[in-house]
C-alpha cells in the first residue's frame, strides 16, 4: 500500500491534533511538520519526522501528498492556501463564513493554474454541519433549517472577556437553550430570537482588587458578544479554572424539520457531542486530505468544498468495499 | 431554466411520494407514470401527467431525463434497473443489503455500456444512514458504530404476523431500548445483543374464534422475526389499529462513539424522526434524481451509490450559492 504522505504547517492545537491523527490511520504517514518558530524549538509527538522552517516547504514538493494548513483564519490562512497551494495539494480549516466566496475564488485561481487541488473550509463548521444544513433543505425543501451550537467552548468570546481590565483569565461556554432544542425536535418550526436560541456562561478570575460587580455588567453588556444574551457570570479562582475548565469541549446540533410531499412531518438532525473541539476538527481534516489525494489522482484540479466530495473518497476502503460493508 | 423531467416506473406508495415530492421542487417535472396495470384504471395527483404502460416506456427515451423505479426490492428492482437503465437514468431504493454487490454489478454493466447513469439504494437505510456510517468510521476510526431503528413501523414483521393462522390484521412496531441508546451516548462503547437493542410491540387483530394465547405464543417465539427480542403482543379490535395504527412512522439514529488522536471522547450522531417512511423515502429519490441528471450532463456515466455522489449535486442551487449560503 502507498501511503499518503501529509506536511503540516503551523504546529498548535490544530497541528498537534492532524499529527495525532495521522497514527490512527494506517494508510497515511507524517513526513515533516513546517513552523514559523526555530525548527529547533519546536517539539513534536512523532519520532523521526523532521520539524523544518516553512521558507524551506517549497523544497518537500516531490515528498509531501498533501499539506495541512493548520493556521488561523483571520491572517494566517488568506496568505498560506494560495501561497501553498502552487506546489501542494492543501486541505484547511478556514471558517470566516462571510469571507469564504473570496477565499474560495483566491485558491481556486492558484490550485486551477497549478494542477492542486485545495480543499477549503474544513472541519464541522463550516464543515459537517454544513453539509447536513445542505442535506436537510435539499431532501425536505418546505421546512426549517435550525443550528444550535454547545455546549461548549468559545475562544472568541472566552477572549473578549479576558480583554476587560481586571480580569486575570476566563472562559466562556456557549449553551444551547433546551426548551428551544426541545421545541425543534417536536416539530413545531418556531421563530426564535438570538436569546432564545443560546445563553452564555463565564467563568473568570479576577486581578487582586478588581471590581466584580463592574466586570460583570461590563461583560453583560458588550455588544455583538454578550448583549443580545442572557449571561451568566462566575467568578472563581485560578486553580479552579485549571482544574475544571482547561477542555476545549464543543459540539452542537443541525436540525431540519420539514413536510414531505403530501404534509408528514419529516425530522432530520445531525449532532456532534465533542470532548475537543480542536482535535475533532484535525480528524475531518485528516479525511479530507485522503480525499485531497485521491482527486489530485484523478486529476480533478482546483479548489473544493466539503460540498464538491463524495464520502467515499474520504474512506480508505475501496468502493465495492464501502458497497458491501456498509451500505 | 431547463426542468429535470422525471418518470416513474410502479405507483404505489413510493410512486405517490415521489409525486408529491416533485411538486416541492420547482426544477423538476413529471412527465409520465408507468405501470403495469391498465393505465386507465390509475388515476394519480398530477393535472395533465399521462399515465402509460410500463411496456411503453421505451418510447420516453427523449423526454425524460431520470426515471424513479419505485418496485419492491425482492423481485421488481432487480429485474428493472438492468432494463431500464439501458435507455434511462435510474434511482432505485433497493434495499436488500446482502445483495447489493452483486445488484450494483448488474446496473453498473447496463449502465456503462449504454452511457446512462443507474443510482442504486437511495433512500435513508440504505441511504443516509450509510453515508453517515461511512463518515462516523472514518472521521473516528477508533470507535463504534451503532444504529438503531424505529420507533417505526416494520412492513417485514407486520406481514410476518398477518400470515399467522387466526390473525385478521397486524402492525408491528421496532423499538430502540432506550437504555441501550443513552449508554452510547453517554460514549460507554458497550456491546449489545439484538435483545438489548431493540423491542418489538405487536398490534393484532383476531379473528372470530381465534386463540389468543396461542396466537401470542406463536409470534414471540418466530424465529428471525421475534425470538431474538423481547415482544409485546397487544390485541386490538380492526376499529383500534384503523384509527391509531394507519400510518408509517419510523426513523433512527446511527451513532459514532469514538476517540480522536490523544483520546479525547468524540460522539457523532445522525438521526431521522418520520411521519411517513416510504413518502420521506421518496423526497430522498427526487434529490437523488437530481444528481443523476448533473452526473449524465458531465458524462459519469455507470452505477453510483450515496458514497460516490457529492452533496452539492444533490441541490438545485450552484456551488458559488452553496458557498455562499450554507458553508
Amino acid at each position: 500500500m502507498t501511503k499518503t504522505r501529509i506536511g503540516i504547517i503551523g504546529y498548535g492545537n490544530l497541528g498537534r491534533g492532524v499529527e495525532a491523527a495521522i497514527t490512527q490511520n494506517d494508510d497515511m504517514e507524517l513526513v515533516a511538520v513546517f513552523t514559523r518558530r526555530a525548527p529547533e524549538s519546536v517539539s513534536i509527538q512523532t519520532a523521526g519526522v523532521k520539524v523544518d522552517h516553512v521558507d524551506n516547504a517549497e523544497s518537500y514538493k516531490d515528498a509531501i501528498d498533501v499539506m495541512v494548513l493548520c493556521g488561523g483564519s483571520a491572517t494566517d490562512l488568506p496568505e498560506q492556501v494560495p501561497h501553498f497551494a502552487q506546489w501542494f495539494n492543501t486541505v484547511d480549516s478556514f471558517d470566516t463564513h462571510a469571507k469564504i466566496p473570496e477565499f474560495f475564488d483566491a485558491a481556486d485561481a492558484v490550485a486551477s493554474k497549478n494542477d492542486t487541488v485545495a480543499i477549503i473550509s474544513v472541519g464541522w463548521d463550516p464543515g459537517l454541519f454544513s453539509l447536513n444544513r445542505l442535506l436537510g433543505e435539499t431532501v425536505l425543501p418546505k421546512g426549517e433549517t435550525y443550528t444550535f451550537w454547545g455546549d461548549g467552548l468559545s475562544q472568541g468570546h472566552s477572549d473578549a472577556v479576558r480583554r476587560i481590565a481586571g480580569v486575570k483569565n476566563a472562559v466562556q461556554y456557549t449553551l444551547p437553550i433546551t426548551e428551544a432544542v426541545d421545541r425543534v425536535r417536536a416539530g413545531e418550526n418556531p421563530q426564535l430570537t438570538t436569546r432564545e436560541k443560546h445563553a452564555r456562561e463565564c467563568f473568570v478570575v479576577l486581578e487582586e482588587g478588581a471590581d466584580a460587580a463592574a466586570i460583570e455588567k461590563e461583560i453583560k453588556e458588550m455588544p455583538n458578544y454578550f448583549a443580545d444574551y442572557d449571561t451568566t457570570v462566575n467568578f472563581i479562582s485560578e486553580d479552579e479554572l485549571k482544574a475544571n475548565h482547561s477542555g476545549m469541549p464543543h459540539g452542537g446540533f443541525v436540525i431540519r424539520s420539514g413536510e414531505s410531499g403530501e404534509g408528514d412531518k419529516q425530522i432530520l438532525e445531525f449532532s456532534l457531542k465533542l470532548e475537543s473541539n480542536p482535535m475533532f476538527t484535525s480528524s475531518v481534516l485528516v479525511a479530507y486530505a485522503r480525499a485531497a489525494h485521491k482527486l489530485a489522482a484523478k486529476k480533478d484540479f482546483g479548489a473544493k468544498t466539503v460540498f464538491d466530495i463524495p464520502y467515499g473518497l474520504l474512506s480508505p476502503k475501496s468502493a465495492a468495499e464501502l458497497r458491501k460493508e456498509l451500505l
